[in-house]
């Protein structure tokens, strides 16, 4: 692909191998929809905790005390919170967390590790992997993973670009530093092997959605973009409920990215306490998405 | 209209002419609203698919590897999900395919026709003709057409522009190409004739509105424009039904869009089983916009 | 007020001379609440349609002839949609009407005001008052209500600002022409005077709300603001009656706002049946918005 | 913290000193959540309304007479119609009033004191601290006081930032100030202790949130920011309570922000009367957030 050329031109005009390039970047290749779940259950739940805190407003410029109080939020009452509602139904998750905010929060990523649960990369501050140059990206990324294995004894097998930011190196960089999955990326609801440059690469993709991301509907924004929280939370369930539905009857996975200082808030938190309830009640399979990712892999149909 | 003087003074300065030329441009003309539908149905029922795919983040210049495996999905798991509610019901329906997404996904669009299904024009990259020179917007809009019926056999008789963004060249290039018919524009919601500069055109507009597009409640846009999901998804069926009832009431035309990549979410699918199912249980007539604008215009009251 | 000095100060370095100047420029006086409503109703009800119908894209350049063709519709289908059902309850309307949009559909004024509507003012294209110099503002409005006047053969007694836009001088040139009341500001929910730097003007307020306008929960923007119909029929049905049920409890005035292209799509236009039809249940005295702000004037308590 | 180098970088290049120093500026430190509420209630309540009136526009510029007469309804009919509820369930609340609101309608700030309410502080003309130097925030913040004191008679024990607009130098003029209190913060649900720089302040925290604001989901902004009422009374009636039912369930504060010209529509206001009802109903201890600050202080576990 002509770099030079697709800035010149309007995509309009492009040749045909500018946008045959860029769609074959970093692309869904075969499904590694397991034939059947462990112990035949009827679904597999991936629960996943973005634990931003602090870093929100700092890869921002860190200039709102509001803001950041927010953020602190999210680990005084957040994760607490959380931990608690994981513990009474002895359900296994995944956070993703910046270095710097486990930096900020050394015992909380402990304390998730001690109780079984995954740490994977969420870059260093939370910054936008699609504004970096390769060699900073690369540099951040395994800054990060370093930084999460020193605090927890425990290397990351998986990451989540930070705001589902992936770049057009990210998978080249997930791939030299030996990941085994990515969970950033849309083009199924099942996992697949991701392909760069059209070639196979192992990395397992374990899809997110916007649809099952409660920062979608909760966001509040006071300035610039107009974000605010619009949607009744019995809405939000009922989405959620929805796509475990279908999943359930699929045979599929249900994977879902929340917020430590967004999805516990008093009127929000029975959502997932209720999902939780309604989907062990199913009989479905509680993992990490390295669980999920290393299962998929293995068990591809 | 003298563009010149048109430019330099602002609307509440303009001449007369100015802005009723500018009204005249293309405009709706008498109605084609028949007075019954084929063997006395109550309504006529047009469901469309713009299967955009990859080409909603080529055309703003591709560089969103999310994006793009959004688009993926449209085709990997949308388009076969659609594809099998159709099938169970025996629908046909209209796609409305870029050029450049027909030339990824060829074997997608040779498996809708063969169904029965049909593919309209919707443009090269899904670009926005208010900002192509006309012989731009000409060339473009051919060659999608070329390209369409090279990959599928058979020429498109009727376009929806990407964005429904209608330039004030587009309904003089779809006479000089024969076009039956658009499914654009808004200026009634049962088929009219379309008005060149005040002169009848013979092509015929089976209306859209913003109301029965499924991308107005649950488009999701990161950055940029606060786009969310917002409103719920039992909301939005019960929308579409209402104008489906209304529809079935006055005997009209009922016509939805949707979009491959929103509509089948796993939360959201049923919205259109649903409909179908309804639609044919009061005994609605099924048919794509080829076939309802040709028998609008067979039939005009 | 020095507006030199005002406009080279941040308003929190303003002397108090400049905001009190500010606030005092166009305020609300005395009330013009009745103590009873004609015929001992339990309160009164004004509705009005804005009939922009093509001005609202004319007034930002015209360009989009989707949006056209949404103005047509107005006119197409939307007025005679709201005139059936005024008709069939045998109730008056207020209909505020840009010249141009008057000048486009001149039978459509007629037809209306021989059915015992009233026509107001609502400038000449539909321009934005603040960003007018006075001479011109008063000059559209001036020549705004001689066109309604020419074509209807009946001069308008009241206007509505477009967009509520009320300029400084607004209230001033209402004054010089005589206007009995407008129907732009929000004060409060009852008729109240309007005070001109602080002194009684004799112009009647008949306030309006954004929370009792339909374009709010309805309005489509495509492009630049990110506005989608969010709020579901019902819910906007729910507001407007616990609006209405309110005035009946305090015996006040339930005013609404809609637009003939946005409430009488065939999902919403059941809102304003429902309405009417509860509001004529209840034994509400319905008017116009000329006939209220009379009947305020002269029996206020 | 080196603010030069802090500016010169990006922040995934800052230093750890850089994002340790941003934010250990103004943190939660010990909490102040009492074992048990005064009368063995099973929880604290507290209102607040934020009398901005007419500063809302001023603040920035003062240039619209349509949401000036917005402001003048605060006044006029929203603070009046929330005393009545008040009044009627003996119930004491606080209401922050920026110093040239508080001028504007002086008498009604007497009333509200003279009925056992609070008065606290809220800037002067409502303008965002953030801009502002450390001289200018601690003048208008001085004279703020002062001015409520005068009209009083009362000198305010704590603040509001406008905007929960919270600068680097908000806490430091608190202190100076002496201020017992402040309540723009979120870093938990309960009282807690502010630290300055890492340093206990005796500052107590009552913490506000976006979820339980009313013009999170009722503000309307016609230009610029796409804001509207989407969310339905219900729903946000649903929202509220959730966070109060959550509240009862562990003893904890249930802190609410208000605004007159929001809140009081005819079409909402009986969402604060039944959450009163509701409330008062469960035994809850309702008290000015002053009163709250103080028990919460003198009651730490």
């Amino acid at each position: 692909m002509d770099q030079v050329n697709n800035d010149a031109l309007l995509p309009w005009q492009w040749p045909e191998d500018t946008w045959r390039g860029l769609v074959n970047k970093a692309r869904a290749g075969r499904t590694l929809r397991p034939q059947s779940w462990p112990g035949g259950a009827p679904c597999a739940v991936a629960l996943s905790f973005d634990s931003d805190h602090e870093t929100n407003e700092l890869r921002d410029g860190g200039k709102s005390i509001g803001r950041l109080s927010w953020g602190q939020f999210g680990n005084r009452v957040g994760i607490p919170r959380v931990e608690k509602i994981l513990d009474r139904y002895d359900v296994k998750a995944s956070f993703y967390v910046p270095a710097v905010a486990a930096l900020l929060h050394a015992d909380e990523q402990r304390r998730l590790v001690a109780a079984g649960h995954e740490i994977g990369i969420h870059g260093w501050i939370h910054e936008l992997n699609s504004v970096l140059p390769y060699e900073a990206e690369r540099d951040l990324m395994m800054r990060a993973s370093d930084t999460l294995t020193s605090i927890t004894g425990v290397r990351p097998v998986g990451m989540r670009t930070p705001s589902w930011d992936f770049s057009p190196h990210t998978l080249r960089i997930a791939v030299e530093m030996g990941l085994e999955y990515d969970s950033s990326l849309m083009a199924d609801e099942d996992c697949y092997e991701l392909l760069l440059d059209g070639k196979p690469t192992n990395v397992v993709e374990l899809p997110v959605e916007w649809i099952r991301d409660d920062a979608v509907y909760f966001m509040m924004q006071r300035f610039g973009q107009a974000l605010r929280p619009y949607t009744p939370p019995t809405d939000v369930f009922d989405i959620f409920k929805r796509e475990l539905d279908y999943a359930l009857e699929e045979g599929g996975l249900f994977q879902l990215t929340m917020h430590p200082h967004i999805i516990t808030a008093r009127s929000r938190i029975w959502i997932l306490e209720e999902l939780i309830r309604y989907a062990k009640e199913k009989g479905a399979w509680f993992a990490t998405h390295a669980e999920v990712a290393a299962y998929a892999r293995a068990n591809a149909a």
